[in-house]
This record gives C-alpha cells, structure tokens and sequence, in this order.
C-alpha cells in the first residue's frame, strides 16, 4: 500500500508503540517508558523520504523498517547509556537511571531482537529479492555500531587521537545506522540499484554531519538548548571534534584536556577556549565539507523529487 | 555437504573461532579471549543429532546453524554475567570481571549481531522455504530468553516463588536456546514437519532438565566439581527449584533463605537443610517426570537412529 511521507510518520509511530506495548511481560514496564521519550524521530524521516517513489508515495512497508531502525536506535542508546552511566538522555531519566543496569542491559538486547524481527517479517510476506539484503545491512550497522563503540571507549581520555580515528568512531556509532536508513528508504522505492547506492552513501554522510555538529553543540550550547547534560564530552574522556582541531592549533590545551577529566579544570573554560581558538569553526568547516559531499552524491539520481526531499533535509541542519 | 557427528563438531568449532577472531578491529582482544572459554557444547550436540538424516551423516550447513547457537549463548552468558556481577563463569574469570562493563556489554551485542548474521548467511544461500522459519525462531529464542532473565530479576530474593513461576523462567532462560537448537538441527536434516515439531519439543524438555539439574548441584557440589561458584544461587536472590519445593514442605526454611541473603546466615548450612529436608529429590523427581516427557515426544519419529541417538544424550544426563 502506498501512503504519503505524514501517514509514513505516523505508520512508523505506531508500529513502534505496538512493539513497545503490545505484550505483556515483565519488561513491558520498561519498554512501555520509553514511548514518552522518543527522538526527534530524525532516522524515521530520512529512511521515508529516501523512500519517496517516482509517484510521490511511500509504501507503508518503509514504515515498519523505520520502526525498525528507531527501535535498534532506542536499543543502542540505552546499551550506551549503561556504558557512560548517563543519567540523562532527552531531558529525561535513562532506563539506566530509572531502571537499573540490569533491566537497561537485558531491556536493550530486547529491543535489538524487535528490530531484526520486523525487518524479517517483510522479508517473510515478500519475496522481491531486493528485499534480501536488507538483513545484511541490519546486522552489519550492528556490528560497526558495536565496533565504533568499543573504539571510542578504547579512545577514551586519548588527547592525542586524531582526525581520522575520530570519524572512523563516528562513521561506526553514528553513520552506519544513517546509512542503513537511508538504503532501507531506497530499496522500498522504485529506485534503480545505482541510485540505492547514491541515496545509502548520502545517508552515511549525513550521519556524520549530524554527528560532527551534535559534537559541537556539547561545546557550544546550554543545558537547557541542548536537553542534556553539555560540556560532558571532554569530562567523560571522549575527545571529538572541535576540540581535536583546537589542540592541533594550541597544544597547551591537551593538559587543560586532561586536567578537565580529572575535575581540576572547569569544562566550562576549556569549551570556550575551544571556540575561542577555532575548534568549533574548523568542526563546522567540516560538517560543510561533508554536506557538499552529500549533495554531490545524489545531484544525479532519477527522482527529482527524492532529490529536493533530501536537499532540504541536508539544508535544514544549521552549520 | 554431508558430514559426521565428529566432522560437524569440528566444523562448528572452527566457525566460531573464525567468526571470534577472523576480524581486526578493537574487539577481537575480547572475542578471542572467548575461544578459550567454551562450554562443553551440549547446545552444539544436541543440534548435530537432531539434524542426523537417514543416511546417518549431517548437512554441514547444521554447523554452521551450531555456532550461530553456540555464539548466541556466548552472547546471553556475557550479558548475565554483566546482570549477575559474577566473576567466574566455568572456572575462568568473566568477560565483565576480566576487560570491564562496557566491554562486556558491547561484546555481547556484537555476538548477538554475528549469530542472526550466520543464519541470515545461510538463508541467503539457499532457497528452501523450510529455513526461511529459522530467524522467526532465532529472534523468538532472544526475546524469550530477556524476557526470561527479566522475571528472574522481577522474582529476584522473593522466596514465595511457587514451581509454577520457576518453569516459566527456566523455559525462557535456558530451554527457550534448547528449543532452537533442536529445532535448526531437525530443520537441516530430512524430517518430517511433525518429527521437526517432536524433536524441537523434546529440545525444549531437554533443556528444562538440564537447568534443573544445574541448580541441583548449586546445592550439592563443591566449588571445584561445579566448576564456578555455588551455595551462591539463593545468596544473589535466585531462588530455584530444590529450596522451592523445600519451603513448601518447612515454610521455616523462608526465613533462613532470606538470611541468607542477607549474609546473616551461611549458605552451606541452607544448603544441607534444602538436601535433608528432600529439596534435592523433589527436584530431580520433577526432572525425571520431564526426562519421561522427553522420551515418549520422540518415540515415534521415523528415524531410529535420530531417536537412539537423542535418547543417549537424554540417558547421559544423570538425575
């Protein structure tokens, strides 16, 4: 059935309620929580847009991917919450904090399972061939998420990492599920396999830019701009962008860095240190490298109308 | 390719070693850390039997479904041993005690992800029908062993748990991975639908008495026979089967498990208690009834040399 880009939106907030509600075990509790702290739902629009079809319309089938990928979303988040002991996230509690370590543990690992299990239900009730790349894909955004999880953490406190180590991290815990996004959206359109390729990799470019500037917003904005803790990044080890440029420029601020991890430094100072050196611009400078890349990348697909879609997805990020 | 039992236990192995070390990146110092690790493959034999055709060898493709299973396993055991804080696990020390939480948490999602990648990959190359059942059963397995360790932690240190509550927690805990690897087994050998249904039936039974037995010798064996920790079972709140039915018949007995939670009372002396009060033999005859259960589900499948060949694995099992 074919729906516009709004029924998508609301189809994919639908199913994943029904997956988040629609049983009744002990985790139901858990599960239940987190439909009141959804996401801006960033991946859902990317995945349906990228799934507009030469007519305009969505097939309500790149509604229940998207369900998927928020729900292996929701999972990574709480799976990485445990890992930074965060106590916020959106502006509400963690399943972590409200919950427990175990619940989140076993809550995520839950969640991760409903994800693959929507994904092979389209694959059961159709057997378009296209389709059967998409377990593929699922599993393999898994596991570079896992992989660029686990070099961050081996990362962590590493003053010295550089450039390419950092979007390496984020081209696994960010892109790779962009990317998945995005290439869903395309193989549930009437795109030619050259154009899935195209509207994929600009997925992939996205999520860094998104990425990149969620980066600077830590540096850049408040508590309540921002609806979680900022300033948090350095503090907590984890070493990204603005601050790589501005120690490339002013190497004293490596050990104003790690003074910071050891609380004998105000983070405060040293973000705007950060700023004041260029760390946030040489960041952004970046981000719009990446976003002419992603322009670039799908100037040729057939689907003018993807394209514009798309365009002004990449136009609204402030950068 | 068909293959012997031994031949198929081989190549199991080295598909999980493969799949634990043949990659580079951060994660394989844990992941190979695992190859020395292994259980004793009762997961993996128990498939490989199920799986015996007519001509008595096994599809290699069985293997392959094995150390998906066996992968799984890892997976839920890292993750465990995150939610319990244990240290050892077989006698060496945990994922978690060894490299850390994050680590663990990480690597178990990882292992999560390789184990549905193994069975998609299987998938993919073939196109019989029969095997497209086989992640419906995968992600049902998953979702029933979280829900299963959840109301382990929801029953946790309530000691008026009845056997009812208890079954249901094993069925997902342990016999729910029993269940699936019979099941795969079956569905890569040349069964009938019904002997699939029998045989994953009697994996299931399998599976439950084997848990039972497993927290019999929580109370009967010493450190050094049990290979980890034991007395520790109603220490950490879980209450299973043997103080069950124990407390049923002296409800006196509550109040000393509670002390023992509490450090107040010493697990050793609960344990002898649980054993002379008939604990023990209560359980084992509840194992027993389902070791019955198990033969006769199988009695009449048309493979007798399956049929020999399970019924020993049942036999080995010493209740």
């Amino acid at each position: 059935m074919d729906i516009t880009f709004d029924e998508g939106v609301k189809l994919t907030d639908s199913v994943i309620n029904e997956k988040l509600t629609g049983f009744t075990n002990g985790l139901q509790t858990v599960t239940s929580y987190l439909t009141g702290s959804k996401g801006k739902g960033v991946r859902t629009a990317l995945l349906l847009l990228s799934a507009t079809q030469k007519n305009g319309l969505i097939s309500s089938k790149a509604a229940r991917a998207a369900a998927s990928i928020e729900i292996l979303h929701m999972a990574t988040l709480i799976h990485d919450d445990v890992i930074d002991n965060a106590p916020l996230r959106r502006g509400v509690q963690t399943v972590h904090e409200k919950f427990g370590t175990k619940q989140a543990v076993i809550c995520g690992d839950y969640l991760l399972c409903m994800s693959m299990n929507l994904i092979f239900e389209l694959l059961e009730k159709d057997e378009n061939t296209r389709y059967a790349n998409l377990l593929r894909v699922l599993t393999k955004a898994i596991s570079r998420i896992c992989i660029g999880e686990y070099e961050q953490m081996l990362q962590n406190g590493n003053v010295d990492i550089d450039v390419t180590k950092y979007l390496k991290i984020i081209h696994g815990k960010t892109a790779a599920l962009f990317y998945a996004a995005s290439h869903f959206g395309a193989v549930f359109s009437d795109d030619t396999n050259e154009d899935i390729r195209r509207v994929s990799a600009f997925g992939r470019y996205l999520g860094v830019i998104f990425q990149v500037m969620d980066d600077c917003k830590d540096f850049m904005f408040t508590e309540e701009e921002a609806l979680k803790p900022v300033k948090s990044d350095t503090s907590s080890g984890v070493i990204t962008l603005p601050l790589i440029f501005a120690m490339q420029k002013n190497a004293e601020l490596r050990n104003l860095a790690k003074q910071v991890m050891l609380n004998k430094f105000d983070s405060l100072v040293l973000a705007k240190e950060v700023i004041e050196i260029g760390g946030v611009t040489d960041a952004k400078a970046l981000a719009l490298r990446y976003k002419n890349k992603a322009a670039r990348t799908i100037a040729d697909i057939s689907n003018t109308q993807k394209k514009d879609a798309l365009l002004s997805v990449l136009n609204d990020i402030e950068i």
